[in-house]
């Protein structure tokens, strides 16, 4: 019996989605773009898909553009608003805690003579508001801060980008990587004053190969993609229906689930940060703000916590002998040093025995419990050994 | 019981492969980045779908990446070869009939400084060797030609496209949008001189949101997407899993297929040409070298007529009344008038009353016999009620 316990990396599939899928592979294969019947049903997928993403998030469907994924939105949104607004200033602010599908979008941006400020995070993981105001000018003309931090699941200071913005008298753009934070936290794009928010399905039990970017009306990008036409132009391509079907039903699902889900992981999260605060072998990360489960701070389904002296790797792989997934740093850093934790300025021997927890509605008191047992003997059992 | 004959625009997900699709959705959901064994677990399924691929057009796995898609792909290879090439020259050899996803990237480059060539089709609908030999020079660092076209199925000089780039002594890689010609007609990019080549999931029964991109070992292309580095760094983003393993069975399948599929689906053209040609009312297109069913000039699958003085969506609509599904030029052209026939010179009248029929292995004889007396008993009774 095996205990999954990496779904910021990814997650299982709901049958609900996955039966979706498989509907809209075998029964609904038209091209969305094709004139006859069958292409008009394909469409009516979409659709669905488009709306019940839209009710997720409370914007209107047709401010919700499908993409093939986070990364794409997030490439999207950064490319797409750099380019739409060069002609007003080549300033952009965003953070050096960002996915790498951000980071390394921006460093593309900076070959092609952009300037981009890095904002550090606090100990604690958040982005420091007065940072904000001090970096966003009048010649800035976006900001693209994280809702949720994939490593620590600390929140970002989105109302204070908003403000920063606002103060200013920037035109920019507010882009948020919300792939952690969609259907973890509530979530309003339209009061928080976000103009591009990027959505992800496989972490929300959708199928993975699709995504979605809302763009608020009145907001304009311009596309990284072409061909069709398809997405009103923003993405061109024949569009996933399939994996676009699973991901709209998984929303649906998760949407449905959200306020007991969030009850759930928050009492799963509090639960193992108790047990983990009794062994004297572990420190909970971040360090400082770290034990909080206030829902202000952090999201319900990101734990982070390290046993100095093992590495993380070390630990991973005893878990795992034992059936319980879990990660270091994120899935798409594929074992190297955590950044987000060496930003946040801790210590080497934190960062390389650092472990990342992460819940999915699927998890049990008893699932927590198992692992919490298995580190405390792990951490004894690989200490030991040394 | 309905007649699909749509299958340039997209096939049906064949049985095998949609079981794949569930499966990995299911019992392999792990982060193919993840370090543990259900990260391993859901990268042995992108192994499996590499090599399905590569078997198919004899190359190695190493050489096949995955995108989300045939317009992706074509997109990657364009900006990727273009930005990869930029040092050595600024022109780019195209043809004017090319999908929309190659011709709209074009445009982006031209925006940026490129010098494009469009090269136009005889009235054949194939691109004249000399054409291809004048037009490619020694600044040129990039033929882009499609191996078969989407809406006549013309197949194009792909061997002469490598031997003007060699006579040029161009340093130019050589393109090759094969959506329309993988698995359709005997493709062995090695062999002849490709060295970037687009393939499509949805196009061979596989599912959307999968396609590839075959890079030929040693050819340097750029990126498009960036972020965790997958795909080496060609294609970044969690790779949509199950669509890849739906997209590697269908091609194992397809390719076990091939030759009978190949044989029966040329079968069915003729067929569809002898009754076609015995019908007054219908134009066979290309209209000069037309009615052959030779392998050298025309893929297997796909057939465009015209009824002069019916328009292509009155017909259409009408053969969809009777449960037969057709196409009017390519799905992405949603209803735009044919580009590509318009390129070859034909006038008005065929173009605006073309019809494209599109086989599958799944299509039989009796289903053409159906399609045949709606459109012989389609065009008596729409001209009359004109």
């Amino acid at each position: 019996m095996s205990i999954y316990l990496d779904n910021s990396a990814t997650t299982r599939v709901c049958d609900e989605a996955a039966q979706k899928v498989l509907d809209a592979m075998q029964n609904h294969y038209g091209n969305p773009s094709s004139l006859h019947s069958m292409g008009v049903d394909a469409e009516l997928i979409l659709k669905e898909a488009r709306e019940n993403i839209a009710d997720a998030i409370s914007v209107k469907p047709n401010e919700i553009f499908f993409t093939s994924g986070g990364t794409e939105a997030n490439n999207l949104a950064v490319f797409g608003a750099a380019n739409a607004l060069k002609r007003l200033g080549k300033r952009i602010v965003t953070t050096s805690i960002e996915h790498p599908s951000v980071l390394n979008a921006m460093k593309e941006l900076e070959k092609q003579g952009f300037e981009v400020i890095y904002l550090k995070p606090a100990p604690d993981g958040a982005i420091k508001v007065e940072d904000l105001n001090e970096a966003v000018t009048s010649e800035t003309i976006l900001v693209s801060i994280m809702i949720v931090n994939n490593e620590t699941g600390a929140i970002q200071p989105v109302e204070a980008a908003k403000k920063a913005i606002k103060r200013a008298g920037s035109p920019a753009l507010l882009h948020c990587d919300a792939v952690q934070g969609f259907l973890k936290v509530p979530l309003r794009p339209a009061r928080l004053g976000i103009d591009l928010m990027t959505m992800s399905s496989h972490k929300i039990h959708g199928p993975k190969g699709a995504g979605a970017l809302y763009i608020r009306t009145g907001a304009r990008i311009l596309p990284v993609i072409f061909g069709g036409g398809q997405e009103k132009g923003i993405r061109s391509g024949t569009e996933p229906v399939p994996a676009i079907a699973g991901f709209g039903e998984a929303a649906r699902v998760a949407y449905k689930k959200f306020a007991e889900t969030r009850e759930n992981m928050f009492k799963l999260r509090g639960y193992l940060i108790e047990r983990l605060a009794a062994m004297p072998q572990v420190v909970l990360n971040p360090t400082c703000a770290g034990q909080s489960s206030k829902e202000e701070l952090y999201a319900p389904h990101i734990l982070n916590f390290s046993v100095p002296g093992i590495r993380s790797e070390i630990m991973l792989h005893y878990l795992e002998s034992k059936g319980i997934y879990v990660s270091s740093g994120s899935a798409c850093s594929k074992g190297a040093r955590s950044r987000v934790l060496a930003e946040m300025g801790l210590p080497s021997d934190i960062i390389d025995s650092s472990i990342r927890v992460s819940f999915s509605r699927f998890n049990t008191r008893s699932d927590v419990e198992t692992l919490a047992d298995e580190i405390l003997k792990g951490a004894e059992r690989l200490a030991r050994s040394k």
